[in-house]
């Protein structure tokens, strides 16, 4: 196994982040599903100066993009969407394509439950057939019931990749399987080696290390499933609006480089526009305590 | 401790929800915040008659329901609102009202951090007068970040509490707790005898038992808080709308009896209209689940 | 709750342990059942020195202590012994007796079930009509099967305890309960209020916080239990013969005060003649930790 | 992995115990170190009838068998015996022999430290010679410091096995590790690949399942620590002489087959002669638990 981090979460230029997981002893970064934002080759170039590698990418699902809206149009574009991150991934030589599937925060269904499946299978066969030309797993990720009305549990998701094609995987992640799954070590050990992507935060979406999650048992358990890659950090800070607020230096207005539909995404999710010092801690936090689960385990890279 | 439920999650005669809760050998209610939809008179003769008794209510946080909000005479509304419901508590005979000061869903503020907290305590302060009159206690309810970004976490209800009266308690629930609090026993034994209401559901929010809460720890530890009142029954099934639903009975949209706002806040919590059949299956597993724990950590009701 | 130790582990002159006690933050002793050992005039006015109490004591099975053995003349020799132990208990104001009734490393019957529990009862309800009226509860303490084949779990001391008399109570021990119970958590809420005094080390029986003990949530359990009494400290560290030996200060054979049958009882137990700097240090690590623990519960002494 | 299981805890005749084993579904046997007992040839044929397997033997280390005696005739024969159990092994088709290194219940040094430690590696060296011959690995299991003063850690086996040669693995015991390490997750991804062997009961030694192990947990780090071969179950219930006896059919004197040497083994582990009826028991409730465990965590032979 090996670290790796998302990059949508706070807006500043890549070389920022790159830098700063370089830092704190990164291997790799799931960078956010923007083909239009990057020019592949430079950031190739930076990974490498940094000694980094791009593991693969995720899908932002704003509005607009939801593979099983009732309007035809917007699905297509959709399925163009994740196609061209598919080939941002291959072009920074990375191996993997998250994807959620329906616009994230919407949980009210656009049509029946047979055409919803219908539309989600026939888009993701059309993406399936353009990763599979260009070397990149797909990994279909269940969100939480807040998020997404479509796809919440491994097993929802193990269906779905099924009905997709052979190589199509799941990708699960830390914060959503606690909410959803009945048993959250035992939906690791039944999506086993259809796991291809693992996001990492603690139980309250913080940093690894913040909340009562226990890092070693479940990096045993990922061991066990036969899983050998990404631990992707993806921690969503809650912006605490409240006298009790125990991190006053969360937040920096002032430092945004944000559009306005990332502000919503961010928001949506519960969390604003963090500080670089907060920012960089949590970030430094989820490695330390990653890399110390592994090391208990046996799973470091070298 | 004894068993409670909550009613707001299926629309349906009031007498058929009491009914059930006998059956299933529940010994209270905890009815949903809409005075104007009760006769006191009535619902107290039916309880009596099943053997029950009233908790308590808990607010039912719709839009333009909010106690922060921007606009002075929503707040004002809302302050009258929960009033009303504290006298129903009270002509019920009841003893909690739980309250969720902001509108359920409201994830963006729409004032400073300083004038929220300075309203949500004023509108408190003005409720506190009245329910201490009325011999109700408040109990103040944190919600995880997608349904609220005012108060998430024990410590800020504790603070909130505090600001308001000496006889202002908090509402903590075993759903929300596992999402948002660093370690959720912790929390439990940190509100010690603030905590005046205790809400149920697995972790998943499916009946207690049918997620991996260990419940003789939980309730072992609300014990060792001093917590002796209601286990208040609230699961929130989430709908599965994909071929792995393994709970086909699940919905039954033609026995609605909801009103298009109604529907709206059951939808917004990820579930749906639920049949007859599998609602009292949850009922039923979560009653047998909490007093099975219950009587292992000998706190069952003689 | 209050802290606690034991002092059979190490021969030293009992000032010495005192001092210890005090400067590691303990409250209390639990002092070894040698009645002949201490003029308790002299220790009492050692402990008011240090502002320390002495909550009980515990009977030492060696050779010929025995209240089950097949010899009455050696039954009888034990009872007297036991309340010579309540005795000393009693001169210096404490108010419990931990008793274990066989002695300790006999794993072989001497006589049929029936008699052995005959007399047991027999013995043990001599010595509480003397306990009674010295004003000090008994507790009964089962121990590991490598101990002891007479009273190995909580239940058969319950049975026991009742049938001895009202006031009888039980002692739990941590190292043994994991050994022994089915369920180590369920054990301690069976017993309730029954139980009178509770032994402390960690799973591998060195100082607290050197096992994989939980110990908020043992002192959880406890207080949900009702037990608001000792934590005696007992520690048995496990002398390592090995290359792998990490701690090489442990042991000093050249501090000994041991007589050949207290060194042979401290062996049997596995562990051996202990120096003063490494028993200091589990000493202070068992406080550290218990207080740590019972400050999370909020159950810490003043 | 597979199920496998001792014998050595009753006295009958061995086509009893293998038809018993393939009733009760399991794959393999560990047979008692005794060679002047068995007919290989005959027990081998026994085994193919029942679609069985020996999975390899246990040194038996009753009085006089020791490789760490002061008496070098003792180490001597010791040695000589545990070869001959080596070589009953690869008669049997086998392939692991658990050593015990000292003898069983002896917890007081005979010698130096330094000589204990070069008398087990040459007496191993000797043994280890053999067995790389015979094609049948050695794993050296540490027992319980009731058991034994000279190996109780993981730790410690490892670095005698590394002491012997590079094909010497470890044997460690779930009920052993659970009062012996700091932390028994760990300890068994510590020994990874060194892990030859693995017995089961649970911690109270009664059948697997009876105690409070989690089973999955427990497989999916053996998993996790790369082991793939038996899980050999080894209960030792002890007996209850008191009347909260839960089990009044465990015992049955009249049934017993045992040397006296055998007997005294046996209740000094704290038990006694089981009936067939128990026995059986406890020997389907820990394949039960057993298989659920291996399926769920996906690695049930086929």
């Amino acid at each position: 196994m090996f670290l790796s981090m998302h990059n949508w979460m706070r807006a500043e230029p890549i070389e920022v982040t790159i830098r700063r997981l370089a830092q704190c002893g990164y291997q790799s970064i799931e960078i956010e599903g923007e083909p239009s934002k990057y020019n592949t080759k430079e950031v190739r170039a930076m990974l490498k100066e940094y000694n980094l590698f791009c593991f693969g990418s995720v899908s932002l699902m704003f509005e607009g993009r939801d593979l099983i809206h009732a309007d035809e149009a917007v699905r297509a574009s959709s399925v163009q969407y994740i196609k061209n991150c598919v080939t941002m991934v291959e072009e920074l030589e990375g191996r993997e394509m998250t994807i959620v599937p329906s616009q994230v925060g919407k949980v009210a269904a656009m049509a029946s439950e047979e055409e919803e499946w219908q539309w989600a299978v026939e888009g993701l066969k059309e993406i399936y057939a353009h990763s599979e030309q260009a070397g990149v797993v797909l990994g279909l990720e269940p969100l939480n019931r807040f998020e997404t009305n479509f796809l919440n549990r491994h097993d929802q998701g193990l269906m779905l990749a099924e009905a997709v094609g052979p190589n199509c995987g799941v990708c699960l992640d830390a914060f959503h399987i606690n909410i959803e799954e009945a048993d959250l070590h035992q939906a690791i050990l039944n999506t086993g080696d259809k796991l291809v992507a693992f996001h990492v935060a603690d139980n309250n979406r913080m940093a690894c290390g913040q909340g009562d999650y226990d890092w070693v048992r479940l990096v045993t358990t990922l061991k066990a499933a036969g899983y050998d890659s990404a631990l992707t950090v993806e921690f969503v800070a809650p912006l605490d609006r409240t006298p009790a607020n125990p991190y006053k230096n969360a937040t920096a207005e002032a430092e945004s480089e944000l559009t306005p539909e990332q502000l919503k995404f961010i928001k949506d999710h519960g969390s604003g526009v963090l500080s670089d010092e907060f920012y960089t801690w949590l970030v430094q936090t989820s490695a330390d305590t990653l890399r110390n689960a592994m090391e208990k385990v046996g799973v470091a890279p070298n």
